[in-house]
């Protein structure tokens, strides 16, 4: 009676589907990449019904063996010619096809509302490895360019003015921290996704008493799911994921906006290597870092994922409801993207070349501005008065238009007598990078223990 | 000297690009779509060259030809199997396969920065036509359903707790006008994106005097852009397009949860047509509203693309940036995905059966209280005072467990000697309707006469 | 028997409101700002409830005044002190301190889902109005800049590395054009707001055959709503108005952007005044431009705020629901916070101080690369083969450290031998503008028609 | 020479501030909640400065008693008539006025950057504990009304059709379990706030040997920040919790969204107490479950929230730039919405009354279809055959407008003839629930278990 032979549902229907719905409906397209999630949860099932007597040994080993082959079709390519409604109706089908009507013992006491869970929940631990992988080379990457630059000195810079010398490894090392911390986002995102929905079935449980524990150990997972309307409705761990992902993208754009600026003509602190480059079909002279604004624009996209995935769930009832099914293609999408992005921008870090000269030059005697306002305040000046005093220096220097180590000690004298003294043991710009020597400061030592640290967070 | 012969843009670079970048560079499976659009522009152009001097009069001819071939290739599906870095290049090589090297001639005083823009405004002109189709074929299905429903009464909703009676067809029209709306901001939209950016060059306009005004006379533009910068680097007309279909995709969503509401087993004013339903894998009697489902978790997704586009341009420097690339899959989708939703609503809403039995069985009496207090009020009573003295008589007939217009006629008195009399004048849920004759009201000539002006907006 | 004499609703109601509820749905602390709409809309309903003849003439005067009265109180701060439900409750409220018993006939027929969707799109337009006056007046900013530019040339830019020369002016008139869309945008908006909703009651329309067409020509309404359920659930102008105002605020951020680079030491294009500057409370010589992030940032809490009201209207039932009332805040601040921006970036523009020298500096020959092949294409080259000998010239020149115009003659014949003499005739960047003359290019004379025409449409 | 005697900048700068700047720029008005926070860091800074010397013993106790008296001034309001640029402004200033020039030491070797970052940190890690107790107080209300209706049947939905009987307690417990993730996640997010900035500078640290260790350990974080850019432009630990609280909304939307379905007269499953709900200003007779409503929109802000928080992060250079400062009323308002939206449905869960008669009276028969398919399966039937037949049998009640109970046996052997004995001992909803035994599972047991669980997690 059924309307099409690979529905799963079709008992009690007397009309086809319309193409319309058909159209929105099929999720093959977005979730035949969880075919191996789908195999995977079906033999695990297999041995759980065996346990529960709706399958006999033989029957088991006859639906493993239809499972290996399913398998090796969809390794071949099968899903991408096939037109099933989703996923396990295809593995449904293509098994039928191998072992005959037994493989209709296969969703005994299950619903595709737990399958798909835990499919997704599989699907994701392992894009969050992958994901955390790629994240954990391009910081190494980055702390191999800090390393290399820990002797050079660049201007740091707050509202994209110049403020003080840093190291360039210190620079470098300041795009590792925020990869830290998204991978400990995402090692927590596939701690929380580690939770077995299998056994909930569609929404009240499964009618057999399957063997949960003994299901998550098979499958990898670390807990069962407490509540079974939770556990088919609830999605946070795609979420989470895609929170996580969407986050390290936020912080690949601000690595490759400190590079588009860094790259430009008027900086020139590092070039981008050619093959990360493209030209203009315009402009012969062109040489555009292309891969960093295509990682900028995409983590806008990977924002607006997560958002199309929340909003999704708000006002949603609990337990299963369609709409989830949207969220699916999200999921995959974001986790793929981040990883590209990923591994992209580790290849232009490789292959920045430094340019000393070009950071030196850009090393300005105002940068050392605080570094006197510090000495007077050690000759015992409250830093407010310092600040203030120094502050006038500057735009005296500016109206003399003379940097300010250049003021005459006359000038300088005038507005306030420590100065012109202060002045001459003011030193240069390695001398102020040497003063910050509390951890995380800008001094050769701190920086060297700020490498080792995450060195050995992000060892391979 | 070139490293990949589709480039093109080689002369200047050394070494071929990182697989890594050509992943996220190459746009050819998002904007091979584009073909139709691409070609035309290349028409428009090859007119205009010949105008300027570039290519003679023959050479025209042979480049019209050869364009003529290509998009025969195209048609047949060459871009599907192509991996050109864009559609540009793609069809740039083609053409070169079928005429030579005079297809070398067709990129002067050009850039692929004003033929993208170029292609993507044509490309949402249309696709703004038919996303109007389909929201005008939805309106059009609700008006006949509003006027098959003329008669039909219903409980109307405020925080889904009931309200007062209205008529099906008020409920219909009631998500009618919203499309209207959608309607006329995608005709703005379209209006706004009407605009020639052909001729910008990269950035700083074209190096050949190329007619603007009659290229966009050819390619259909009202207009043409007025500042080569702005040209290449907006992309408002793209958000515009998409904000119009998000916020479609919402009024399809709240249609949606009206119907699913409607359609529950607890409500059950109206009947889900079996080809707009699913069952469920586990559980034999469901038939679930999916239809629906995907329609209201589909909204979710565009706003989402809305997310993404817009918040690539923030902090976007001005011009043309590889990050606008990012946002071309997001208007395909959100367009393709917004005219695929109301297709789909269209089929769901024709298919609706009522059940008015259902319906009327959910008006209940407190339902009349407002007419109730008008009824006060008519006899001199502030609204204030009627409004407090019909709420008493709802508290007083709650505790009694009774309809308002059983409380006796003594308990009514007490509250005030005007009730039992009001109550006698109250009538039914058809009086009420009827007593709402202003424009926008529930009277069954209101109403007429607002299906009226509906079905002349949405006449086909 | 009311708990709370300001409530309009107490009636029914044995209890007195929980103050967890009473603190979130107390929607005073927003809306207290719509008291002239909600006084004008009153003062309308006054002379429409005579008509209908629910008041007496003396009744409406006497309510008129009364409402005189209230606005009086309110213009000096009386909302600021009131613990009321909302702006609704607080007028009548007032109104009944002054006119006593009578106050109470004011609410006859009505409802505050008409009424406060009445007074928000009166709110709207005006904001509309005022933030359209903010753009404009920004727009003439730039375009005096623009025209005190003229004759400045500096280098545009596509993905931040420099592309061709153009003038000061077409840049400055590049960000004008953005702002005209908004403006059509926003005038758009204003339109569709401008549609009454009074006399739709909660949702069924009004007991009372009140004159609309009337009510909406007092209000300054140019039509009235077609559908009562509709009028009280639709929030598309606040929407709409938001989404304008966002995309708007993502035009100001690229402008901000664009500041941002060139005025940082590196790029040095031109100088912010100090009255748009801040300094740091630890480092003497800083002036950061902290209005353009101000700007910047700004804009994307603007499009946080979009994506807060379209995320409230997925799948909200149609009518009205508590959910709209979180919305309202979310209109006004952005509305402000766009107009606030808006006057931020006139004040930053109008200070600005060019540094032509800087500009120059940063004119390298290789910009004039595409003029180059332009000269090749002349003497007959197709464009496809100019562009790679151009390109190959550049890379050449990169390699031997020298500007292209320096490659000694015979390296370059060595490449074609046309390009010696092309190179001879290319001329400087005033040149290079001077080629492209057609519409919207960077010839004095096109940018010179280009700032008449925004010079129209910004005028005052 | 400083021209605002607030201002902690002044010495380089000639002219005031733009006052369109001023309103922008001045964050008192948002960050004078941080003034808690604000002070215990400056006692912290006090007692590192004496460590190094830039204080005497004595200096740091006046300071000390100083911050005493100024904390006091904040306590009682001092801050909120205050219009110095922002919260560490006005403290200097206060500070100064009770201690006069000492005050100016205080700021040695900091920047308003990294203090910022500690304020907003502690701020953040206080705040979570109290959205964390929050939510802790909502699941307790939860678990309580799940150990009233454990006995209470009720349908289950899914796509909101009737699915499967459940105990009132299991829907009760599967709203519990999300907020057991979300204060996992919160944990999360607090553990990574957990890091002090303090001791960065502006951005390259500080220009003292401030013992950092001792002041995370005194300010009561968990270690310190590892460099110093990173320091004080991440505002990861913001967004994360932000993130946390996004989510936590979400969940309680699809709570509110169930409860406002089961208090409609159509379901009908709940009562919500009066002092939970408002009624109409038109309508006598209403009463709505606003708080539902406002909670449920509530969550759609949080998620604009969240965007316009990670959008500002797009494309941020690294280290400080003002962009930053817009951000932090978004956090506040989150977190606090958050909780305030936790805490009203904590007292709607309360006061929510059980209708257990119109529960049962909505479990139909066809929600024990699995039930009866799992019949004869244990009877052997393959599932997929049997789901087949148990569909048929509905639609075959369908027809004949019967439950699927009643069909006449003939009928159901027709379809098969293990159907009739199957359906007799099918047994009731009661039956079905109790079959459900694994866990997660609805039987008695299963779901007191699950109870036990989640009153251990969620214990005071």
């Amino acid at each position: 009676m059924t309307k099409d032979p690979h529905l799963l549902w079709g008992g009690r229907f007397a009309e086809p589907m319309d193409p319309r719905l058909d159209r929105l409906n099929r999720s093959l397209p977005a979730d035949r990449r969880l075919w191996r999630e789908d195999v995977a949860t079906n033999r695990a099932w297999v041995a759980a019904l065996e346990a529960v007597g709706v399958l006999t040994g033989a029957e088991r080993a006859q639906l493993e063996d239809g499972l290996d082959a399913v398998a090796a079709q969809l390794e071949a390519g099968a899903a991408e010619r096939a037109d099933d409604e989703d996923i396990h109706s295809l593995v449904e089908r293509l098994l039928g096809e191998v072992v005959g009507p037994l493989a209709g013992k296969l969703h005994t006491g299950r619903s595709r509302n737990d399958q798909v869970a835990t499919d997704l929940r599989l699907w994701t631990m392992r894009a969050i490895a992958r994901l955390d992988g790629a994240l954990a080379a391009l910081g190494r990457a980055l702390i191999a360019q800090g390393r290399a630059g820990l002797d050079v000195l660049m201007p740091s810079y707050t509202h994209t003015q110049r403020a003080q010398p840093v190291r360039f490894a210190h620079w470098a090392l300041a795009h590792v921290w925020p990869l830290a911390r998204d991978r400990g986002r995402l090692e927590d995102a596939r701690r929380r996704a580690s939770v077995l929905p299998l056994g909930s079935g569609a929404i009240a449980g499964s009618g057999f008493s399957v063997d949960r524990v003994g299901l998550a150990a098979r499958l990898g997972f670390a807990a069962v799911s407490e509540n079974s309307i939770d556990a088919v409705g609830d999605r946070d761990f795609a979420i989470e994921a895609v929170f996580a992902a969407s986050l390290a993208g936020m912080h690949l754009s601000r690595l490759a906006e400190d590079l588009v600026l860094f790259s430009s003509a008027e900086f020139g602190f590092v070039k981008v290597a050619e093959p990360f480059t493209t030209g203009s079909s315009l402009m012969p002279q062109k040489r555009n870092p292309d891969a960093l604004e295509l990682v900028r624009g995409r983590s806008a996209q990977l924002l607006g994922r997560l958002v199309g995935m929340m909003a999704a769930m708000k006002a949603l009832p609990s337990g299963y409801q369609k709409d989830l099914q949207e969220n699916n293609a999200a999921l995959f999408e974001t986790l793929d993207a981040a990883c590209a992005g990923a591994e992209l921008m580790t290849g232009v870090v490789q292959g920045l070349t430094l340019q000393p000269a070009r950071m030196a030059a850009a090393l300005d005697a105002e940068m050392l501005a605080t570094d006197l306002a510090d000495l007077l305040v050690r000759g015992g000046r409250p830093f407010r008065e310092a600040h203030e005093l120094v502050g006038a220096l500057v735009r005296r220097a500016e109206a003399l238009g003379l940097p300010i180590h250049r003021v005459p000690a006359a000038e300088a004298a005038a507005l306030s007598p420590e100065l012109p003294e202060a002045l001459g043991r003011l030193g240069d710009a390695e001398a102020a990078v040497e003063r910050r020597r509390a951890a995380g400061g800008t001094a050769r030592a701190a920086v060297e223990v700020q490498i080792d640290a995450a060195a050995a967070l992000f060892a391979a």
